[in-house]
Formats: C-alpha cells, structure tokens, sequence
C-alpha cells in the first residue's frame, strides 16, 4: 500500500496514520497519507503534527490513486462521505471505516455504493480514549486492542486480508463478527451502558439537591459513571443507529428493575441477593478471563 | 481516649485501629485497642498484625471502663451487637458505628438503647477497597476521606466532638447530616449505581451468548461495572436497610427509562442529546470540583 486516505484526522484516523508511519520502516517505499476533513483547521494541525503528508484540494484528488481509505469519522456522517467519494471510487481501491456502529454502516453503503459494495470492508476498532482531535492522536493507539472487521459477502477474503493487515501493522488483534452480531453484542457491553450512565447523572443533576449529592459522591460514582462524560453528541448517533439493537437491550432491562422493585418491596433479601452474587461472579470470571489474554497477549504476540 | 472497642476488625475497623495507633505518638500513654468479633480466626489475625491489642473474652470484658465502641460490622448486624453491649454500657462509654446506612441504624439504636441513645453517635466512614478482612486493613485509608456522622438530638456536642476527634486522627475530614439526608444522598450516588450494575451485568451473564459478549467489553464497561464486583451479601443488606430512599431513585430512573424508551422509538437525537449533553456537563463540573478540592486539601490540610 502506498497512498491511504483518511477522512477524520482525529483520535481514530490520526492514530491510525501515525501507527501505519511507526509500521513502515523504510521510508523510501513512499508510503502516504491523505487528509481529508471538515475542518481546514484540523487538518492543518493534523500536518503539522506530521500525522499526515498532505491535506487533499479536493476529494477527486485524494481518491486517484488511493489503496485504502479509512472514514473515521462521527458515524453519522458515514453516507455522505461515501456520496462524495463514490464518483471517483478506481477499482483498485479498498475503502474501511472505524464507524461504532455496522448494520446502519453497512445499510448506508449499499444504498450508496451499489456495485462497487465489494470494495467497501466495514470495521470497528475498538479503541479509544476521553480527548478528540489530531492532538489526542497516538502512534500506540491500537496495540493490544480489538479491531473487529464485519465482512460482507461480496467482499474478496483478498481485500479482507489487506484492511486486517493494516490494522494489524498498527498492533491490533482482528476479529470477525457480521455487522448484526456486531451490533448486538455492542448495544450490550457498550451503547447501552452509555445510555444508563447518562440517564443516572442527568437524574442526580436535575435533583434541587444536587450539588450536596455530587459532593458526597466517590469513586465508585466516578468509575460508574466515567462513560458519562463521553461526547454527546457521538453517542446521539451512535444511539440512533443502533436503536434497534439498544431497544432490545433497554426492554430486558426494564424488567430487571421491575423484578428488582419486586424483590425490595417485598423485602427479599434472597432474591437480591441471588441477583447480585450473579453478577458478581460473572464479572469476576470475565476480569479473570481478560487478565489471562492480556498475559498471553504479552508473552506470545497476537 | 484510652481504651477502644472495636466489633469488627476487618477492613474498616481494622483501618481505624492502625490509623489510630500511627496517631499515637507517645505509647506509653497507653492506648489499648480491643477486638471483638463472631471469627476467632479473623480476630487471631488482626492481632498477629498489631491491628489489636488484645482480643475480648466477653463483651463485659471489652465493655468495663470502654472510652469509645466502634462497631464496623455488617449493618445488618448492628442490632444484635447494640443488644449484647447495652447491658454492659458505663456511662462515660461512648459507642459509634460505621454503617452505610443510617435511618435503620437510628431506629435499631433507639429500640435497643432506650434512655442509653444519647451515648451513641451514628457515623459513616466513605472510604473502602474491593478486598476485606483483617488483611485489608490499611494504616492510610481514611487519610482526606469524608467521615459522615449523623449525630441525634440526644447526643452532646461534646460526645460528638470525641468521635469527630478520633476520626481526625486517622485523617478524615469531618461532615454532618440527618440520618435521613445521609440516606437519600447514598442512595442516589452509591447504593442505586450498584443496583444498576448488578443488574446490568446479571443481564448479559443470563444470554445465551454471555461468553462472545463479555469477550468484547472493554475499560468503559470495566469501569462501569467495577461496583457490581464488591460483596453481595453486603448491598443486600444496604439495599434493604435503605430500601425506601432506593425505591425513591428506582420510580425516577424507570421513568428516565421510559423517556429514553420513547426518544429511541421516536429517533429523537435532539432530545438524546439534552440528556446526554446535561449529563456530561454535570459530570465535568463535579470533577472539576472534587479535582480542585483535592487539591486544597493537599495544600492546606483539612
């Protein structure tokens, strides 16, 4: 690969770049990166911090030419993206993204793309962190964490294998989920969670005693709510295009906490009890579980 | 204060003995810290530990001309060790508690005190770990920690400065509520987001597809979760003792549920978006605070 367009030279692409920079060992080989943007500012900063090579004039531009293209940015935007560069698509290109979410991702890419969808290979990385911007972007981003890639079937395994060896080359460990599955197991460990924790801290927020609440609030209330402090923004989309999924979710969830009202009215000490020692056990195997990957991680690669 | 008491030395009250004995500085003054507990193993350990200095062949024993009680076992607890002390209560013997609730702990102290009430001055220690037992027991826990006490109108402002006294020495910073405030304020920042995460947690470990899903959960649903690993039995016994502040907080909740609920089925994102928005605005403003208040605290003590 030689020319690699990225669309969103924040967190996620601009990661992503440096780590492909950090990868290429031979700079004579002419790897390089294309920005591209919303923000004239971003990528100007995004070039100075040396993240890319070149801002592109245009999108016909960056895309003659192009190996790979990564859209990384907020989700939402995903179809008018892929509007821009669907006129100028060569075949010899591969275009991903890093979108949090793959049916509506996947939806949007077939109503635009049409046939050329082959060429199109959804993934996910699943990496992040609280800051935004080319300025939070790091060159070890991705080592050690999941990129999970969502194949389609008109998908060639050889175009699979090059967007996989790309994310590999920045130290992560790809996995293959299809864009539903992704989507189900998402809303559960990680968009729904989301939603709670905004839900918990807009209650106490709108309390009239709210500010004495926050004071005695500890770090079991930070922890619990860290994910609250995400951008809004992005988990909004993120919401919307996952709201079937996260729908499912929330109606499971709704009967836990009739079922727990039962049991508190009812003073049933037994009963929450089982419900706790549950969870507790479950989490306790899974910390166990990822502590034991993370070891083998580091002893053997991925 | 030369003779303490203490029910429970495991944790927190294995905390509070050591900090105690460090604030010691002249031994010969002595200091006698007695241990009294249901676990003669858990008692042995402590005093191999210099956690105690004597462990009590009664509580009569432990009782004569005690100077301060400090019963820091589970509150479900509180009442059977107010009845076996009471008999064996001096007057000049102060008694104080460490409970995580306090209304019930009210009303057990009254029931079981009578006109002895006035000896006893509520509190509550906001500090933990995840580990327990002797073992845990640590010299610097309360060290900028808040001390809650919940001092009842019968208590003298003198017996209530003994305790804060004492308190102090381990480093806490003393704040005072009604029982009732204590336990609507807990249960919104404490005892409620650990329902939640139980609740979540035993949500995902009953699918059919637990394993892949855990699999894909990363730092913000560790983070989330973190609270659904602390002991079962123990937020059984919170959530039933506060069970009306915490069914207060549940109708909230199940109703903030609902109106996600509808914004969802809606596509809604604006109205995600207040949520969300007033959510992380709120969660910015208390860590700005608590970081700009930890940082008095260092610069100029409590």
């Amino acid at each position: 690969m030689k020319k690699i367009v990225i669309f969103g030279v924040g967190l996620i692409g601009g990661s992503f770049a440096l780590a492909l920079k950090a990868a290429n060992k031979n700079p004579k080989t002419g790897l390089q990166i294309v920005g591209v943007g919303r923000s004239q500012a971003s990528l100007q900063r995004a070039l100075a911090l040396g993240i890319i090579d070149t801002i592109a004039a245009s999108v016909e531009e960056a895309m003659a030419d192009a190996d790979l293209v990564l859209i990384a940015a907020p989700v939402a935007q995903t179809a008018a993206i892929l509007t821009s560069i669907c006129p100028y698509l060569q075949a010899g290109t591969i275009v991903t993204d890093a979108g949090s979410t793959k049916s509506d991702v996947e939806a949007a890419a077939r109503a635009v793309l049409g046939n050329k969808i082959a060429q199109f290979v959804p993934g996910h990385p699943i990496a992040g962190r609280e800051s935004n911007g080319p300025d939070a972007a790091i060159v070890d981003l991705y080592i050690g964490k999941k990129v999970v890639l969502t194949p389609l079937p008109e998908n060639t395994a050889e175009d699979v294998a090059k967007v996989a060896a790309a994310w590999r080359l920045c130290g992560a460990i790809i996995h293959q989920l299809s864009p539903q599955q992704h989507d189900e197991i998402f809303a559960a460990v990680s968009h729904f969670p989301h939603m709670l924790a905004y839900a918990l801290v807009d209650q106490i927020a709108n309390k009239s005693q709210a500010d004495v609440m926050f004071q005695y609030a500890a770090s079991g209330f930070r922890d619990f709510t860290r994910i609250a402090g995400s951008s809004p923004e992005m988990w909004r989309d993120i919401s919307l295009a996952n709201r079937h999924a996260l729908l499912g979710e929330l109606s499971v969830y709704q009967a836990q906490l009739m079922r727990l009202r039962h049991l508190l009215e009812a003073g049933d000490g037994a009963g929450l009890e089982a419900i706790y020692s549950n969870a507790q056990q479950a989490r306790h195997d899974w910390i166990t579980a990822i502590e034991s990957a993370e070891k083998q991680n580091k002893e053997g690669g991925n």
